[in-house]
Formats: structure tokens, C-alpha cells, sequence
């Protein structure tokens, strides 16, 4: 049900999109079509290789990108009595470029695997491909040319897009090269996720989902500071609800804005979370008087989902929290609806709507107290959901603040003991791990979090964070068969150690 | 070695091409992937079948066409969370549909086929693929969708594109329903090979060949008329030779216009018999000033690859005739040079230059004689050629006008004698013996031959003539294994049936 004024609003806060040409900083072949031994080739070189039937060229455009290529193509031998034939496959990462695309038998669409077949007719011609593409490598494979003429690459260049403005993003220069890198890789990922709304991954899905948007808008807030973008997709937000008006988990942009048919409950509690971070970065009043109703009516339909001061069912149902099937979400249900009282409490004292203000504290004291009786467990000293304990039951808990500062901090100190079941799958848990660590005092604790998982993903020599990462199996993929090929490897919501980094200055306060 | 001012003049005779929407007439699945089976879909319900994983649609356009292909797609179900990955099919033939062109091994480039992987990230959308294509049939199969969406094909239809303007052709009623169906195939055939230039196949090659442009005008001077569209193609020919002032074989005109690396004598000889042709049908003065010393020169260089009015080795070692790779062509080579000087002695008329006639004369009275002492065997009482007896040397002798028309028609009267070395392979031979009958008088065997040649390949259901056919062998390919996906079904040397039956009017001349 879309509202045309908040989805004209939004149009009006289109970005800006930023271009720079960038060129392969090398290359080499694979020695076998699906085989990670490769033979560099001297970049001199690159443009005068002549391409026969099964040759391919890899070229490496020195860091990940995200844009449009365009490659310059020539002949050697006869006139091309022929079309070209070419296999072009874009990889963000090598070893998705060694893969065999055709052993992906997983449960997403093998559609998002950037591999094309193109014909040339005309040589020599320059190629633009009508597709953007999310990559650092390039392979280039000849299916066919013909007996009189071999293809010569004479150049290649991708021309990048990004919303996100790079100069305006400060250096943050920690003295510590690991913290440094790890900043810049942060950087680069949020900033290849910046196009015309704040995307999850730029080489799949391609789309706009609440959960991932109010990481970004932090780290955006402490970087290229594009405060429209936030603006704009939040409005996004607001003007494509359901009938019921819930907030959609993600939304489309194109052909025009439409809503997703996924409801996730944290993404809707988000939502009213996302627009007061955003009003405390900038004052701006027209967007808390377009979007307070509907941040606190997904407030209110929280509410709703519980009896007593608990939730139900219905609460559970929809709500994501982290990749792990066997998690019981119970209790994380109940600390997000008690965490995102905290942000709308802080609405509606910026709206002046003082018996708003009290309903949602005393809904929210109500909830930590049922939360006390319902999930702590005095013996265990922990929260137990449904007879679950895991870590994300404790991170949303500390989160809610329903312990005491001290609870708190004595809970996360000793936060491994509640890593065997259901462990942390994704950045985008990490992240609420590092912020309930934060939360409970605990700098040192973050910062080695931060040090450990996100510089163990730095270590496959990569140019921006991951989707998924487990440090001990680094090739897992969440899509099943085959699924690495599919991974996002430029994921939106692993780009905060650049938020923890810069708005906490944790290189300060922390002993390393 | 290019000459701007001819091929200047070239480019002033740039035609008109003529377009027409059509739409499927029709639709069917194959019930395996790769397997001639199919279920017929109702033509209502087609645009309404909603597509998943794995499923294919095949679109029947009624007839042959040369075009671009329009897809106007939408979906049901869930709003697409991923691209639709298609790949699509375009055949001329029901058998080139159905096979698995992953099976073509044969020595010309795959790089033919005519299949495209095609990525719609948005959805509705009207898809427009950039390249022409020619076909009847076009095979969508849903590579992938995802779960929760299904791609429907709302409507597809073809641009079609060709420089024929059909409505110059006149009806041409013989009352007999096979000649007139032959005349209705061999007229679409020679329109879809109109396009820019006379191209050979629009499929395949799609390049102007000198041989293919000689039979193509002669079937436009009694059907489309498009003189300049000839005219154009013999300044392309002129204005790019070889350094030694060769006519190539055939050419190229994209990028820009360039010759070829091949010579086929025969070929060359044809400039000149294509342009006396042309002057007889338009008396184009300028024509005539333009490319006269170019076809003489092509004559010149052919005499000079004589000995003693004997072909050399030299004339005969760059010679087509036919694809028949054990046909001895050094008759054929003597034969086609006396033809030549026929139509260049006419030129040298039209041009008053009655010294070059007298001496041209004088040539092809030579080489008759030549060719009577060298290869007429007297007891046999027919030319062998090294040895070799073969129909191409008969046929070949007989149009150079060495025997008397009495011998010409005895010899043609027992012409199936000679079909058992080097049987003919292609309608391009073909269209050279039932000249050679209807030179000897023999118009009821010139009949009964396109009746059973040209009336064979209309029992496969082919709404154009191919390239290359054997009606023992239906299915066989010039081009090796699996080559049948990449043979051309619609062959601008096939399409000379029309030009015998309203040139001669032979239905009004033979007794069936």
C-alpha cells in the first residue's frame, strides 16, 4: 500500500552517484579451466595476448568494485570470419573464480552467479556490458573464435558507481596496522553497498533491508556522512507498507517501489530505531513529523504480539536475529521489543508526546521484568529460552538492558561459555555481540572480537567483509551445495568495526 | 587496398531496409530438454504460462525471418527477489531446435549458434536482444527463476528486417502448387538474404560472397528489383580488391568495408558476369565507365594462369565450383574462364572498346579448342578431367559453349551418367546444371531436376531453401559432427528456382 507523498519524498533524495574509471592492476591464466593454480602474466603483456578457442585471461582490478565494464576488443590473424564467442565470469573473491559454477546445486537462484556469454560480431569493437557487476576478477574465457583470427583484450576498464562520497569520509589513523585495515576494508564495504539506496550486497540481492540499513546509517553517520541516503530509505520504508502497516524486511526499487512480501519483526522494530539514531545525527524535524506514527506503530504491533508482558508466538514467528535454524528466539524476541521501547521512548520525547513517553516506559519496565521471570535462570546465572541457552539470548538481553550494568558485565565476561549452541553465523550477529560487550564496559573483550573475527576474514586476502564467515571453516556458504560461488562477499551489514573504530575510539581506550 | 571514391559511392547505395512486426503463431513444449517430442500449447494459453525452473516454451513465428526479437516479460507470484536467467534458442529448423548444440564438434566456429544466456534483472520488462537473428523457431528455456516467482512470457514478437521490397514482386501464378511453392520459398530466401549487402545465409556468415551475389541478382531482376542494392554490392567488390588487384572472394563490411583473404578465381571471373548481367537489366552508364577496366582486369588475370590457352595449375588451385573435395577442377577451371570471356567480350562491346572484343574473341576461341584437344575423350564422349569424369566438368563445359548445341544436348540428355564421382553437393551446383539443360534445350529435364531438388528439401516443412542438401541424406552437414545446428537453412545460392521459372517461364514450356 504505497503512500505517493513519502514515495515522492524519497525521489526527491535520489543520490548522486560517483564514477571513477579504474583498470586491471595484473592478470594471469588458469592453467586449468577449474583450477586455482594460475601463471601470472607481466601487465605489459596483458593487452597483446592473442586468444584461441579454450584460452582464458584473468584479470585482477586490484581491489573490489562495483560498476559497469567495458572492454576494448581486437583481432590478431584474418578478419574475423566469425563472431567472438567469450565467457566472461566476475568474481569478488579467487576462489569463487576457479569454481565451477555448475556444481551450485543450492537453494538460492543460481541467477545471481555474474557469468555471461557474449557474442561479438564486430571486431574491432568496444563492449559494454548492460549489467553492473560486483568484482575484483575478471575471467575472460574464449568458447569460440574461429581457425583465422585469435581475440586480442587490447584493454579493459570499469567504470564504478557508489553514492557514497569517498573524500568526505576522514582518515582515522589508529597507529596500529591491523585496526587500519581494518577500517579501510570496512569502508570500502559500506561504500560499495552505497548506490541508489543502501543495499545488502551489490553481487546479490542487490536490495534494501532494514536490518542491514540501520548498520550502514551508523557507520555512514562516522564516515561519508550521506545522511539523505539514510533519509531517503527510511521514507522508502514508510511509503511501501502493508495493508497492515508493518514495515516490510526489504524492499525493490525497480521497476518502481514495492515491498517485499517478507515480514521480519526485528526489521520492523528496527525501522524506529534506524530514524532516531538518524534524528539524533541531524535535527530533522520534517522526518520526525513524516515517520513518528509509523515508527511507533511498529511499536505498537510489537506490543501487540505479546500477553502479560511477554511474548507470543506471533512475536517468534517472523523474526530473524542471526542464520541458525536450531536457535529458540524467544527470549531474543522479548529483548528486542524491550530494546526498541528504548528508541521510541527517545521519539517520543523528541515529539513532545509525553503520555506516549510514559505508556512505552511502563511497557518497557513491564517487559524487563517479565523477561527477569520468564528467562533468567538464578541457578544457571544466564538466559535460557525455551531450555535454549545460546549467545544471541544474552547479547539481546544485555542489549535490552534488563540486567544491572554489573550483570551485564559479568554476563558478557564470561560470553564464551554460551558459544556452543547456535554460534554466531554472520557479521550482522557479531556486531550485536561487540555493541552488548560495549554496552557492558567491556572495551578490551570488543576490541579482541573485533581483532579476531573480522581480521580472520582480512587473512583470504580480501578487499571487503564477508556475508557469512566462520574463522574455522572459512569456505562454508549458508546456500547449501556449491554455495561459495553464490556467497556475497561485499556485505552490507559486516561493515561496522569502522563504527566501533570511530565513534568509540576503541584503539584509545582498549590495552592492546 | 581500398578505394574511397568506389566504395564512396558504395555507401550513397546504402539501402532502405523495410520492417514488419510478426508474433508467434504458435507454441509448444518439448518434453525432454533436447528431443523432437513436443506438446502443443492452445495460442491463447501461451502468454499465460507461468515458467519455473528447467521448463521451456517454444515460440513458433509461422515462417522464416530475419529480425530482432522483442520479449515483453512479467511474472506471478512473489515479486522477484533474483534475476530470470534464460537462455534462448533460435533455429531455422525443427531439428536444429531440438538438438543439443552442445554436441556440435565440427570445424567452423560454434561461435554460429544461435543461442544467447540472458540475465532480466527487472521485472516486467520489455527485453530487445541487440542481435539480428534468423529463424522460425525461438526455444526459451527458464535456466532460472527462484522460489518464490515464475517468469510469464506476456508476448514476443520479431522486427523482421530486409532490403527486399515484397511488394515489387509480382504474383506469379504457374497453377501448378509445388512450382508455385517453390517460387514462394525461393523468393523468401533470397528477401531474408537481402539486407545491407546480398549476405550468403542470415544466420550464418552473413557476408557478401561473389558467387552467392551473381544467382541473388539474377533472382532480384525478376522478383524485388532492387538494382542499385547490386550496384552497390559490385562497387564494394570493385573498391576494395586485393593489392594485385584481385577481386576477393567475398567481404566485409563492419567495422568498415575490407576485402576478404580469400581468392577463388571462379568468383573473381563472376564480377564480370555479374556486371554484364546488371547492364543488361538497368543499361547503367556509369556503372559501366566505373568497374569496366576492373572486370577486364580480372579476365587478364585469369588468361595470364593459361599456358598455350591451357589452364595452369595456378588458375586451377583457387577454384570453388563445388564442395566436393576429390573433384578434379582443371576442366571446370578452362570451362568457367571461356564462360567468363563470353560476358566480357559483351562488356567490351557495350564499352566500344572492339579491340579488347576481337581480342577476347580470339581467347575463347583458343581455350575452346584447347578444351576440346585436352579434355574431350572421344571414345567416352564426354570431358574428363585428369582422369576424372565428373557432372561439374560436363556441366561447366557445356555453358562455355565448347560443343555445338547439338552435342551440348546429347551430352546433357545422359548427364545422370556422370553423377557417381563428385555427386553434386549444393543448390549452388545445381542452379549451374539446369542452366547447362536449359542451354541445351533440355527445359523438361531442367523441370523434372528443380521439381526433385528444390521440391525434396520442401518436404522437411522448410519455408526456405538451405545451403547445402542431399535428398538421400537429409540430415547430413558439411560442417562435421552435430554440424547440422550450425548448417544455414536459409542460402542465398538456394533461391535461383525463381529466377528459371519466371526467366524462361518453364511451366509454360514443358509438358507436365
Amino acid at each position: 500500500m504505497n503512500n505517493a507523498k513519502l514515495l515522492d519524498r524519497a525521489r526527491e533524495l535520489k543520490p548522486i552517484l560517483h564514477h571513477e574509471v579504474v583498470e586491471p592492476v595484473g592478470g594471469f591464466q588458469l592453467k586449468e579451466r577449474y583450477s586455482p593454480e594460475k601463471e601470472e602474466i607481466v601487465l605489459h603483456k596483458l593487452h597483446h595476448l592473442a586468444m584461441g578457442r579454450g584460452q582464458n585471461l584473468c584479470l585482477d582490478f586490484g581491489s573490489h568494485h562495483v560498476g559497469y565494464i567495458t572492454l576494448d576488443l581486437s583481432y590478431t590473424g584474418s578478419h574475423p570470419d566469425a563472431p567472438a564467442f567469450l565467457k566472461l565470469k566476475f568474481a569478488e573473491t579467487m576462489k569463487e573464480l576457479s569454481e565451477n559454477s555448475d556444481n551450485y546445486d543450492g537453494w538460492i537462484s543460481r541467477s545471481w552467479i555474474q557469468e555471461e556469454y557474449v557474442h561479438v560480431d564486430v571486431l574491432p569493437s568496444h563492449v559494454t556490458l548492460p549489467r553492473r557487476y560486483a568484482f575484483r576478477y575478471l575471467k575472460i574465457t574464449m568458447m569460440d573464435t574461429s581457425p583465422k583470427y585469435k581475440l586480442v583484450i587490447r584493454s579493459a576498464e570499469c567504470m564504478t558507481e557508489t553514492s557514497a562520497d569517498r573524500g568526505r569520509a576522514e582518515p582515522f589513523p589508529t597507529g596500529d596496522a591491523l585496526l587500519d585495515r581494518i577500517d579501510e576494508v570496512s569502508l570500502r564495504t559500506l561504500a560499495n553497498c552505497m548506490q541508489d539506496v543502501f543495499e545488502d550486497g551489490p553481487k546479490r540481492d542487490q536490495r534494501l533491508w532494514m536490518g542491514d540499513l540501520r548498520l550502514q546509517a551508523l557507520t555512514n553517520y562516522v564516515s561519508f556522512k550521506n545522511n539523505n541516503l539514510v533519509k531517503r530509505c527510511l521514507y522508502l520504508f514508510a511509503g511501501s507498507r502493508f495493508p497492515d502497516g508493518k514495515i516490510s524486511a526489504c524492499l525493490f526499487t525497480r521497476p518502481t517501489v514495492q515491498a517485499d512480501d517478507t515480514f521480519l519483526l526485528d526489521y520492523a522494530l528496527f525501522f524506529a530505531v534506524a530514524l532516531e539514531e538518524y534524528l539524533q545525527e541531524t535535527g530533522d524535524e520534517e522526518a520526525l513529523n513524516d515517520l513518528y506514527d509509523i515508527a511507533m506503530q511498529q511499536i505498537e504491533i510489537a506490543l501487540r504480539m505479546c500477553r502479560d508482558h511477554v511474548v507470543t508466538e506471533d512475536a517468534v514467528k517472523d523474526l530473524f536475529v542471526d542464520w541458525c535454524d536450531e536457535l529458540d528466539k524467544t527470549a531474543c524476541a522479548q529483548a528486542i521489543i524491550i530494546y526498541a521501547l528504548r528508541y521510541a521512548r527517545r521519539l517520543a520525547r523528541r515529539k513532545n508526546d509525553w503520555s506516549q513517553a510514559t505508556w512505552l516506559l511502563e511497557q518497557s519496565e513491564g517487559m524487563k521484568k517479565a523477561a527477569r521471570e520468564h528467562f533468567w535462570d538464578e541457578e544457571k546465572q544466564c538466559f535460557v529460552s525455551n531450555g535454549q541457552i545460546s549467545i544471541a539470548s544474552q547479547v539481546w538481553m544485555v542489549l535490552s538492558d534488563t540486567l544491572s550494568p554489573d550483570e551485564a558485565a559479568e554476563l558478557m565476561g564470561r560470553s564464551e561459555e554460551f558459544m556452543d549452541r547456535c554460534p554466531m553465523a554472520t557479521p550482522y550477529m557479531y556486531h550485536y555481540y561487540v555493541m552488548a560487550l560495549l554496552r557492558s564496559g567491556l572495551f578490551d573483550k570488543a576490541m579482541e572480537v573485533i581483532r579476531w573475527y573480522w581480521g580472520s576474514m582480512l587473512k583470504t586476502g580480501t578487499d571487503t567483509f564477508w556475508e557469512a564467515w566462520n574463522p574455522d571453516q572459512p569456505d562454508a556458504s549458508p546456500y547449501g551445495n556449491g554455495g561459495s560461488v553464490i556467497n556475497s562477499y561485499c556485505h552490507a551489514w559486516s561493515c561496522t568495526p569502522a563504527f566501533f573504530l570511530r565513534r568509540y575510539r576503541l584503539h584509545e581506550k582498549t590495552a592492546s
